[in-house]
């Protein structure tokens, strides 16, 4: 059987990226990493993460790996961590934004995947980026995700590729590709403050409520106010 | 004051790389990674990086950062790891040292001094690789350490730069090096194995031995038999 390692966050982005796979190769053995990394949002994704498994595993083969790194994060700082100031608010792409940028989590993330798809004899490992990231954070950029790319197939003596299909595309066609997949985006988690409740203001918040809104559709999960 | 990070395995690779940042730039702040990630020589390792660490902090600014991989490392497999196999006996550049490569170690080791880099204000990473070290292990060969260093630059936004400047040089040239650095090599540990005494027969003490004797050198360290 045909194995893959996805980065899963309990977000939009790498939910429909999960759906996306499944539905392409519905018999694929997927490895999922969940990576818990000290963000404010972490424990709010874990719930989201539990669900979506939960609910993908009923037709699909789902390992879950779940990776605590939190004691390497401890020597990063970021406003995203727990370890740091406020979440600002305001849009995604704002420069203020850039305070929630964690200092190499992506290659981090990556680099793991790649050790785990070498361990287990899988030769793809997928993570979902896309356009909107590329203003804010250098770790989803083309230029990061094509060195990236290189990488890891050369650490790996040419066996595993990184993949990351949506890096030319919006958060609004993400929604588009994920309601025509049914992904049940109510199980998902964007925000990134510390509070069950997604805030409806931060940057994060912000770009989810406008990718549904041009879609022409309803965001299914609840905000404050 | 200029500050840099290097990984430090307690190796003379490593120690040698330390001796020749300290020699050229002898007021830089050097943070030293100390990564333990279940391998079997670790333990000794840390012995070898302590008694580093004590004799160039006499008349250098030297920062210490131990970072514990083992929950990451429990998924992968490599006869180096205490989870693994016997260590192979033979020379360094035989096939069977292949059993000791450790999927996506350098990739992971420098993901991590990155983000520690960007978050202590330093753009330079150092690691120790060399020439002896290519036909064995992937993420040592130069095609590796050249993807790796455009990973890095882009994912920290272009501020950090990835080092091996022993990249081309053999073991042979860096114990020349270390020599007329006057580097303690009695102080360093290389044997793969298990136990406080170095074997004398696996591929890493093999090509110590060697690169000793091509110097006219003898190796300060003990030997079994």
């Amino acid at each position: 059987m045909k194995k893959a390692v996805i980065s899963l966050s309990g977000g939009l982005d790498s939910a429909t990226l999960m759906a996306r796979i499944l539905n392409d190769v519905p018999s694929i053995e997927l490895h999922i990493c969940n990576f818990f990394y000290g963000s404010k949002q972490n424990k709010y994704e874990q719930i989201a993460i539990t669900k979506l498994v939960k609910y993908y595993s009923q037709n699909h083969k789902l390992v879950l790996h779940k990776i605590d790194l939190q004691n390497i994060f401890q020597h990063v700082s970021s406003d995203l961590l727990l370890s740091g100031g406020e979440i600002p608010e305001g849009h995604y792409e704002a420069e203020i934004m850039k305070k929630t940028v964690v200092p190499g989590r992506n290659m981090l993330f990556i680099s793991i995947m790649a050790s785990i798809a070498e361990s287990i004899g899988a030769y793809d490992i997928y993570i979902g980026v896309h356009s909107g990231d590329h203003h804010i954070y250098p770790d989803c950029r083309p230029e990061f995700i094509n060195a990236a790319q290189q990488a890891i197939w050369y650490s790996t003596d040419q066996k595993i590729m990184l993949r990351a299909p949506f890096l030319q595309k919006s958060k609004a066609d993400l929604v588009a590709i994920g309601h025509s997949l049914q992904v049940p985006y109510e199980y998902t988690r964007t925000c990134y403050k510390d509070q069950a409740i997604a805030c409806g203001k931060c940057g994060s918040c912000v770009e989810r409520l406008e990718a549904f809104e041009l879609n022409g559709l309803k965001d299914p999960i609840e905000y404050e106010n």
